[in-house]
């Protein structure tokens, strides 16, 4: 009957106190973010004093020097990223080639660049970048302005669209490459021009002048770089002005569009950071806005605008990212939707989110000193953002799908070629990741072997790493103060990791104080102590939270920090008819001539024929099945052969049953 | 960034084809009721030579007898709906009570007590039907015109809402419950009331009279039993106008809506029956408003409107019924949503939903002589519609959930009590949906131990039944022809049902004819003739499409024709926390003092502790689990012990580690 009240189905779904009898699994919980988190301020070990020498990154910071650095310049050649500045050199008014933003993958592959140069000095790509830098320096107009999009095609429209332009988006990229490079060589050739710049962009923004921000956030993290470089309080300044104005719909009132139409959520200026309570919009573009914010808290100790910061990470990383720790989960809007919507297929997951991820949860890392920020920037690291590039160096992922039915590949290069210097700077700058400092002691982030070299107090310390991650859990460490003295050692125990145990010159430590998920060792260290941690890494069988319901029914396999996945020319049977179960055991098999050398995980699924569907809503099931081998490789190493189909999550048995 | 193109995530989405090994599991295909379905024109058997004498039927018929009809009767005195008449009889306005179509439910408590009277003469019951039905007569206006509400609330408002006030449904009810008395008694004094009201309504409606139909359909079906019970061909006609008008958008001329502003599908008024590609809105009028278009189709050899039936069947039963048998998604409309959308927690399923589907598949499966139709109307009778009354036959269910959380029950009365009679006047009127007949033999649909007389080409044939479905598939039927003579005997082999046998005279026929589901056996039968069908009826685990989200992941068990559910005072441990294996063996075993009898399914399942989710998105699995007994019970007979919670559709592990 149509105009019955319902009052019975009020009463059934009113759920009776159940007596839930709940299982806890895992280690103990760690702090979660909260809005008082004790501040350690760490410093960052620069890349300068650390080498690595492992076989997993050393090998690919070298495949990165040598291919994809000279891969990246040959690319900007023929794409026109570079042409551009000849354009503008020149007063060229036609011509230009690509999206606003062509400037900044030039500006990125540099800073790339320095950092090789930084670690391999190298005259040959030296004078290639001097080259260039110089070109760009001709380029720059006599007020300081620098964009050649603006310089050739739209001369008179300057910071008239500083929603959509990208122009303070490419200023950034210019800053941190100028930083960068500086840094590496001690050259001002670029930090002149980007000083230039940056006092002509203070000239017309900021307190008591001109609002407005950029569309794409990126300079406010560029700009404490630069001040931090050059000591000129009036970038930070301009950073922070940025940061706190933003939210001011300020696009809305230079596109004039009506308040009560407005949605800025995409731009991240819905409303101010610190009323912010979800991550939004573009994912990019939210992690450098972050990481940026990060940077202006701290400096001004702005515990409105920290706790603002944390509230969204909790929000990205407990509801919103994948378990590759990338972000964005919609290619409408390279970016979020909603909690837990997750899907696989259409993952989009851009290379440069997972290294923004980086950018922020490193900076929150060396603020809090608690590692939960460092296993997000690890899971983010040698997962999402790793998969964006290949094993032979130059060709690149921009979009991360957890899944794919076969045939999606990398290119060499793209119209909107963001990712591929994004992640190259990122495998470059790798050393400025591992260790941090405090003024009571080291503090090791990731375990990489390799070396180091940290003043502490006035007193050095040689450190000295030999292990074998991501591969293996066990790491030596040998310390060599420069004479006795103490500090505290923490080595991170990875949110991963259960049952670490670490031993002193052979000892092993029965209870060791755990602050923060890190071990602490605080002794007078003398030359030769040595320190071993081993990090158990059995095969762990991830599940999402139920409220991720493409992962609902599905496990993900993870070893150690990397994340696994299932490529079909790896299996048995077609990959779309295998299920594992919860029963099913892997073992981790070391193939030194797979996909450069990785530990596989094999182990026994389920092949299983499906249930055919015609027209029936209902019907009964026998699904015939059979055994398999099954094998995972990690998944930032997929597509490194033929085009396959891919899972990250696989369906438990017997959920492949309602394959259509 | 922000304004690129997105050709990779068209590429990556593109599924190159794989190679698919499907395999079919189960019986052949049926015919699916396509387009060209021949007709098989069968007439029904009356429930008058029909006897019922098994341990399933017979002992509810008894207590719908002794119980449910004097139940019925208090209630409406209580309720008013008798009473509505005493006072439209005395003229008075004030004192009205309950909805617009309380007389409606009278109506058919007095359908349901005459099919009762029909096999069980009954003095008292017929003196107290009599007096009732004086009543009703006294009630009615000189011109015909019988309706309580409008009479004594509302008298100048007749025929101004067909939308809303259910004034042509009532009638409707009305006809249903003459004609049922008529041919129970013979008596004409309530078949003279609705003559004098068909009339009437005949008189204002029709072709060439005014256009309108009713919000509620019902008359449409009611006027064809009329027509057939009085040989009065212009009820006829006056139904076929109602079907074929209805969807010319009639609501909206007289609630005076624009008509881009009308969404008449609640009321099925969207678009003309032939046009109707789904079945939508309200499921009791979708339901009735199907069988009285059957009814017209059948007689005027429609075949336009006979497709759009079947198309609309098709729809229902493939992408819209739950797997009782029942429809409704949706408390919001008592109806229809969208395809697939079949939740457990909140199935509306109204049991006069149910009832709606066994009157709609009756007369598909008369009108096509095709078992699919039965499938249908079966798993509806014995699941959907038998769950809306209570064992004790006083209790019922409105709103027929999958799934309780616990605390839901049946009661009494509802201030909507259109569903209590309802299932009485099935139950009791069951011996009409036995059997049927053609020109050349006789069609066994449902097995239910009993007699038969079926007159056949002049010659007389006695059916002797004798077997216990549904807790057994062995059926034995002794044949009892007047003479010797050729005919067939179609054994319909139920849709569930795989490897059904058959015997003739203890003799196995190997490849016995198979005509649309049934078992065709033709032959000269003589007296004594025996013979048996053996319906295996192993436990069959039950899986609903893919595309039905709610039961992704869950198996549900039916035996033959019955589909089971678990109450959580069967089981040990909480109901939440169970969770069946698709390797679970169940075994059926009778149990004569539960729940008046029934094979109940014994069988292992795992109990599991769940995964406690804090604020992790991700995280390491290892649950904990145990054996235990887990025992289901026929669906029909829940919440007849202590209210509890329920569940039709069960987890399967592993899919129970996501419980929250």
């Amino acid at each position: 009957m149509k105009s019955r009240a319902f009052p019975d189905i009020v009463r059934f779904v009113i759920v009776p106190s159940l007596f839930l009898v709940c299982l806890f699994l895992g280690k103990p919980a760690q702090s979660q973010g909260g809005e008082n988190m004790e501040k350690k301020f760490l410093k960052p070990v620069s890349l300068k004093d650390v080498e690595i020498s492992d076989r997993f990154w050393a090998p690919r910071q070298e495949t990165l020097r040598k291919v994809t650095i000279p891969h990246l310049f040959k690319m900007l050649e023929k794409a026109g990223n570079i042409n551009n500045f000849r354009l503008a050199r020149d007063k060229a008014h036609e011509g230009y080639s690509g999206p606003y933003w062509m400037d900044s993958d030039l500006y990125k592959a540099i800073e790339a660049a320095a950092y090789v140069l930084a670690k391999h000095p190298d005259p040959d790509l030296e004078k290639q970048l001097d080259d260039i830098i110089s070109l760009i320096s001709s380029a720059q107009l006599p007020d300081g302005y620098l964009n050649t999009y603006f310089e050739v095609v739209e001369p008179d429209k300057r910071w008239t669209n500083l929603m959509a332009c990208h122009e303070m988006y490419c200023a950034g990229h210019l800053f941190e490459a100028a930083v960068a490079y500086y840094e590496a060589t001690g050259k001002r050739n670029l930090l002149d021009v980007a000083v230039r710049f940056a006092d002509h962009i203070d000239s017309i923004f900021g307190e008591g002048k001109r609002l407005g921000y950029c569309g794409h956030p990126e300079i406010e993290l560029a700009l404490v770089k630069l001040w931090k470089a050059t000591g000129e309080k009036r970038y930070f300044d301009l950073a922070r002005f940025f940061i706190l104005k933003r939210g001011s719909k300020y696009f809305a009132q230079e596109h004039n569009i009506p308040l009560d139409q407005y949605d800025g959520r995409n731009v991240q200026d819905d409303v101010p950071i610190k009323e912010q309570k979800e991550i939004v919009g573009h994912a990019v573009r939210a992690g450098y806005l972050m990481a940026g914010a990060v940077d202006v808290g701290r400096e001004t100790n702005d515990d409105e605008l920290l706790q603002a910061v944390l509230r969204i990470w909790r929000n990205a990383t407990q509801k919103r990212m994948f378990i590759t720790g990338g972000i964005g989960s919609s290619s409408a809007n390279e970016g979020f939707t909603t909690d837990y919507d997750l899907p696989n297929l259409t993952a989009y997951q851009e290379t440069c989110a997972s290294c923004a991820m980086v950018f922020w949860a490193h900076r929150l890392a060396l603020l809090y000193g608690d590692s939960q920020f460092v296993d997000v920037m690890e899971r983010a690291l040698y997962n999402g953002a790793l998969a964006g590039i290949s094993l032979s160096g130059d060709h690149f992922f921009y979009v991360n799908p957890l899944e794919s039915k076969g045939g999606y590949k990398r290119e060499e290069w793209f119209g909107c070629a963001c990712c591929p210097p994004n992640i190259a700077r990122l495998i470059a700058s790798l050393g400025n990741y591992i260790y941090a400092q405090s003024d009571d002691g080291i503090w090791v982030n990731l375990y990489v072997q390799g070396k180091a070299n940290i003043e502490l107090g006035g007193k050095k310390v040689g450190l000295e790493v030999v292990g074998d991650y991501p591969w293996d859990g066990h790491m030596i460490f040998f310390l060599h103060p420069s004479e006795s003295f103490e500090f505290s050692l923490y080595l991170r125990v990875p949110g991963w990791c259960r049952g670490a145990e670490v031993r002193v010159n052979g000892k092993k430590e029965e209870n060791p104080r755990i602050e923060k998920g890190y071990i602490v060792l605080r002794r007078a260290w003398k030359e030769g102590d040595k320190v071993e941690i081993d990090l158990p890494m059995p095969v762990e069988k991830m599940v999402a939270h139920p409220e991720v319901k493409d992962d609902l029914g599905k496990i993900a396999l993870q070893r150690g920090p990397l994340v696994y996945c299932f490529e079909e020319q790896d299996q048995n049977a077609p990959l779309n008819y295998i299920y594992l179960s919860l029963d099913s055991d892997f073992k981790p098999k070391w193939e030194k001539d797979l996909l450069g050398g990785i530990v596989a995980l094999d182990g026994e699924g389920m092949a299983c024929e499906g249930v055919e569907w015609k027209e029936q809503l209902y019907q009964a099931v026998n699904p015939r099945m059979k055994k398999v081998k099954v094998r995972a490789i990690p998944y930032y190493a997929w597509d490194n052969r033929e085009p396959g189909a891919m899972k990250v999550w696989m369906p438990l048995y017997p959920s492949a049953i309602w394959q259509k």
